[in-house]
């Protein structure tokens, strides 16, 4: 190992390069990125053939219940499914025959052009975690989130590159009322961020209020023809939709926004114990909620999505980042891209309370497989911890390090004639090092990843550096980056009929704190 | 999340059946894994095609040293190799022609007929990190590694099921003078495990020892007829064979013992910057130390190795589990698939100096990737932080439980009638839970991976027993593995005599310190 590493003024030039290359980092736009390598192809058509014929099987036997929806029964009634009561069961192939009107991929307009990003085919998308009541970092320890928890992380979530969507729920602002959230949400994610976001599902009028805010940012025509909002759209699982979530779902559809319908499967408590049946659920679960959309709106985006995991022997808790979920993504990805439809997965699952090593394999192990599946957007990407109970800062921080290094695996290995390096060999020869090469000087810089957070160094430097682990490093990174956070304009009138709207309808409603 | 974890009656059962289950599996024999899950496929033919060409290019224009051993490049010239001094240059097709006699697959025996195993085709096995000077545990910090630390990670590895190996050089006892210490890690390995095992390289007479030993173990004819131990030859890279090492992998294959034959890549030291070039350079150089093995003696078992990293540009620092060696162990894996020779990778590599988020995300990173990549002998699967120069008590225990959920990972996903469960979907119906279920209570146990140092409960529960984080309970656990480790039987006769070797080895010898 090198102890050219404690050597000072390479340190402080390494340092200052760091340094810039950072500052140059913070504003960079990479809006989404492309996978050239391969997905991963757990099983072949036969095995995949068996798993749709058992989601269908679910489908027209079984059947899912649409609760509360009389509109949605009325669009399944009409399109042919059998309705008794709010019973739906479909007959074979309705919904894939539905599904057809879905684009394959669309773009999901940023108010700064720059950031739009494609959803479907080889592009994926990184955005945050979603959904914490709870915040934690370093110093404050596991507290109830607020608006200004909210506020910071989407400051974050813009100040880093690697993160190329704003999120939405990116943790709950407990201190708002639950009726009101949603406004000071977009509003924030608008006003701190120019990257493409998410708005409210929570209730249909909190879905149409994030759409009529998303019409002032754009214009109602650009919105009508575009997407520029999506809402996450869970399954109440198994094999329900409750009305509060399919009418938010055909809210978003009929304004041409983008649904995503996402099972949400604990293997053992809302779908069996064994993948391949929570796999099938899943399929039924989500071609249903998709084909709904289509009813609503043909030719509306929306993602296919996918939450799974597993619940502990031991105490019947919910386990994230193990290996039956991460191989159910793979089989789930493959399902997907033969519905072709863009994929939603599940990113930086774990289930400690804290950023630890547990976090850190469980997350790893997590997040490839969304990688490896094929996922177009990947949610909860940064930030989840305790099984999405806590937006974690220092988390955040490393698992946007780890979506940087996913950039660089997902651009693969070129194989031309500078990757080949057959000069350095004839120069180098056998016994010699490479460090002075003239392909070693040629191609250094941006010859390998890496991190802004792990820690390389000698063990004597890491000693006299404080013997830091990656959270401390995080910590600090995570305080610069606030520290250094630049607000994107935006038009002033656009801001101005912003707080007009959410004074407005905060002025219209009672507070209602559950 | 559920609260049902804190019930106090639940939780007693809870752990009384992981006692009983752990107390099960101390002594539970698995003689490796089979992968049913397919390898990731990165490149196709016409990229892998262009690789193997830099690679016999390098090999026939550049050439490789053979340095200080006489014997090896008479065994050049007589294959028909052009050998000028010490550098010798390859024909094309001349390396695959003679790699043509070593075998695709073969067994490491065991001194216990139940452990012994398969090497190649899906078989997996997975070995403890190797090398490391320096020891570390949360009580003790950082410090030189003792024969007693040595014979702590053996009993370690053997208490695990999920190693199926013993390893070699777990820890170096820098106690013991550099030209015995080989005598006393053999016997250990012997005494104190009943796994396959490695032995020395350091010198050609140490190798001679290590057989000498295995030979007293096993017996001089079923040694000259199976491969009962293994040495692990690094090249010393680039392009060159140091006398030292090729005398010992000589001595292996003269034995008709399994020589792991690895290149050692730092990219941008002793390998180029850019991964294609890596690559070439690895394949040319472990196709030329197989080959090796096969004028040595035709048919002797032998291991394609694979041992790629990168260096940091802030500070010439080796990193290990970034992306671009994750990618360079897939594309070797299909390179050794193509040559039909076993694979071995490096498992859990991280750069950290404690298994904290940084060790854990590395190491699964580049674990991942040696079980995608098809490997079937995973050195350096459980103990490795700091680069290789650090074995680590708990990094130990928490590697081997990822091993454990790499077993669940690599047996894929059944689609059996049970896995797709849809008689649960029938009984259970939209809406409700599937705890109760027939199909729940008959899969539950059997059903999900269960980590031994995760922690999957409430925060409430977590922060009662301590707010521990998982290096903290792999301590406790590494602490328990210790105490109610049981030696294996060994014959008294062999023991005895194993100890007079030892002591004849030693009492021969004068002690070298370096």
């Amino acid at each position: 190992m090198s102890d050219a590493a404690s050597t000072t003024p390479q340190r402080e030039r390494g340092i200052r390069a760091r340094r810039q290359r950072e500052a140059q980092r913070v504003h960079a736009v990479i809006a989404g990125v492309e996978r050239k390598i391969p997905t991963y192809e757990l099983f072949g058509e036969e095995g995949l053939a068996r798993i749709e014929a058992a989601a269908d099987l679910i489908l027209e036997e079984v059947g899912m219940d649409f609760r509360g929806d009389e509109d949605a029964l009325n669009l399944w009634r009409e399109a042919g499914a059998d309705v008794q009561g709010e019973r739906v069961r479909f007959p074979a192939g309705l919904l894939r025959s539905i599904l057809k009107s879905a684009p394959g991929a669309f773009v999901q307009h940023a108010r700064n052009p720059e950031r739009s990003l494609t959803i479907g085919g080889d592009a994926v998308v990184f955005a945050p975690a979603y959904g914490s009541p709870f915040v934690q970092d370093l110093a404050g320890g596991r507290r109830y989130g607020t608006l200004a928890d909210f506020e910071t992380f989407v400051k974050l979530a813009y100040a880093i590159p690697w993160l190329h969507h704003s999120g939405g729920t990116v943790c709950e602002p407990v201190d708002i009322p639950v009726n009101k959230r949603h406004l000071d949400m977009v509003a924030v994610h608008l006003r701190f961020s120019d990257k493409p976001f998410m708005g409210s599902v929570t209730a249909e009028e909190r879905a149409e209020d994030s759409i009529a805010m998303a019409r002032i940012a754009f214009g109602r025509a650009f919105v009508d023809a575009n997407c520029v909002i999506m809402g996450n759209i869970n399954a109440n699982s198994p094999l329900v939709f409750d009305g509060t979530m399919s009418k938010a779902l055909r809210a978003y559809a009929r304004a041409n926004q983008c649904a995503v319908v996402v099972p949400f499967i604990l293997g053992g408590a809302m779908g069996p114990v064994t993948s391949a049946g929570a796999i099938a659920q899943a399929l039924a679960e989500t071609m249903a909620g998709c084909a709904l959309t289509q009813l609503e709106r043909p030719g509306a985006p929306v993602i296919f999505g996918n939450f799974l995991s597993s619940t502990a022997l031991r105490s019947g808790s919910p386990t994230f980042g193990t290996p039956e979920p991460a191989l159910g993504s793979l089989v789930i990805g493959q399902l997907a891209r033969r519905l072709k439809l863009p994929l939603r997965c599940s990113g930086a699952f774990t289930a400690s309370k804290i950023p630890d090593g547990q976090a850190m394999q469980e997350s790893t192990m997590s997040m490839l497989a969304a990688i490896q599946c094929g996922a177009n957007f990947i949610l909860h990407s940064a930030g989840w911890l305790e099984g999405g109970l806590t937006m974690g800062y220092e988390k955040f921080v490393m698992d946007a390090d780890f979506c940087a290094a996913l950039h660089v695996w997902m651009r693969g290995l070129p194989l031309d004639d500078n990757a080949f390096a057959l000069d350095a060999f004839r120069e180098v020869g056998p016994g010699k090092h490479f460090f002075g090469a003239a392909h070693t000087l040629a191609n250094y810089e941006t010859a390998f990843w890496e991190s802004a957070v792990s820690d390389n160094n000698s063990f004597e430097q890491w000693r006299d550096e404080g013997m830091k682990d990656v959270r401390e490093r995080a910590s600090e990174r995570c305080k610069r980056l606030i520290a250094e956070y630049e607000q994107p304009k935006l038009e002033p009138a656009v801001d101005e009929e912003l707080a007009d709207f959410v004074s407005r309808r905060k002025a219209e409603r009672p507070d209602q704190w559950h």
